[in-house]
């Protein structure tokens, strides 16, 4: 479908295309000022498709230029994915991450569930002190002490994510990052055997509607072993009950692969 | 950012949400029938932001809304493919319909290339003539004869398609859906080094800023083995001047995959 509108000196006309294709029409009068000024400026907003005018007015907004970046090469696949986040996590709800990293999902998932309420929890984990530190100076730094406070950190491996999450509670969105803390030492990796035990456990504690994200990386010693092992995961989740997909870069055989799990 | 329009009796002021957050103001006159008529719809429709009419006025259009469907189940691998093209594709355009089948990407292709200039070309190209026979009466049924005019028809092997197109012409999006015709003969298969040649000439034949479309079905016999070709021959790309990637459901095999690649 498709609207636009079109302004000449007698109507606003509101074409949309559809099957009928029959503009209506909202009267507009003849003295307008819009007219009598002739700005060059806003004559050009208003004779515009909207479609044209949503493109102009939200250039980098939406997950639409997230996706085209990543297929002409533009944007990586951690921008897409935050943007897949956004679209999945609402306000309020419980999410976790399970890799934290240098924390920069951590601060990118309280934006997301943070609101008046303060309802919302991320639940942050790393097996490195280090990037618990790193996390925590990053949040103490970009958000005020009422948003910082829904963050928990623990340090503790992804495999035991069971043991902080508290009863009853059901998550939104469980992110991986995996691999090695950019910036720490590379030896410390994430294995494929306790990853597949934190995918388990992430299923088990995932609500309805709710995504497993996962950024894997092959460039790796032991990065093809681990990615292997979360696809095959994946593969053998129930169709009736999981959406499985990967978004993956065919001739960069070192980009980072995304895997999406969705809990219907 | 964020745009809103609000009517006030005075003005219509265009709230552009920046870093100054300055709005700016349409002068408005008072005695607009507009506003004289207080009509609820005309009102609703105003006082929305312009997100919010967006998303009333495109709820199911967009890019967006095709791979949320994909990466939760709701939407197949055809409908995100075709909102890509929308992106990729502009009017007067050439583009070219391999594998024509039904012809159903040929209309949806014609419909975005085709304008009042007339310039824009559909080259549509089929191994069987029923096809071509399925997908002119479609063309036909569905649009108007300046319209039809612009796509050229052709029995023809995807792989000979540098045959038909004209000297100098660079094509902006070539589509390729393999496999059997729906409803036809299923012995009747594309075969992996035909499909192989065809993509040869696709590239030569692409302009920067195009994509090659392929969907690539791997539940019937041979399928697969097209799958490896394909795969093969995108992961055999130069990185500097194409950017090759594929859009896949893990846990449902027979899911078609969606390889995508985009001429830098």
């Amino acid at each position: 479908m498709f609207l636009s509108l079109r302004l000449s000196s007698h109507f606003l006309t509101v074409h949309r295309q559809t099957l009928n294709n029959s503009p209506f029409l909202i009267p507009f009068p003849r003295n307008c000022s819009i007219f009598s000024r002739r700005n060059p400026r806003t004559r050009a907003f208003y004779t515009k498709s909207l479609e044209q005018l949503h493109q102009d007015t939200f250039p980098l907004s939406g997950l639409e230029d997230a996706l085209l970046g990543y297929i002409t090469g533009k944007k990586k696949a951690t921008e897409l994915a935050h943007l897949i986040w956004q679209h999945i996590v609402q306000k309020g709800d419980n999410v976790v991450d399970a890799t934290c990293g240098n924390g920069y999902d951590t601060l990118a998932l309280l934006k997301m569930v943070a609101d008046d309420t303060g309802k919302g929890r991320v639940y942050g984990m790393d097996i490195q002190n280090c990037a618990l530190t790193n996390t925590s100076s990053l949040l103490d730094e970009s958000v005020k002490s009422n948003e910082r406070e829904i963050v928990e950190l623990f340090h503790l491996c992804h495999s035991r994510m069971e043991e902080v999450i508290p009863e009853g509670i059901y998550l939104r969105l469980v992110v991986f990052n995996l691999g090695y803390l950019p910036g720490g030492d590379k030896a410390i990796i994430t294995v494929p055997e306790k990853t597949s035990r934190a995918l388990e456990s992430a299923c088990r504690l995932m609500g309805p509607g709710g995504l497993i994200s996962v950024m894997v990386y092959v460039g790796h010693p032991g990065g093809r072993e681990e990615y292997e092992t979360i696809q095959d995961f994946a593969s053998g989740l129930p169709a009736e009950s999981w959406v499985c997909c990967k978004f993956e870069m065919l001739n960069r055989p070192l980009a980072p692969v995304l895997v999406l799990l969705f809990k219907k």
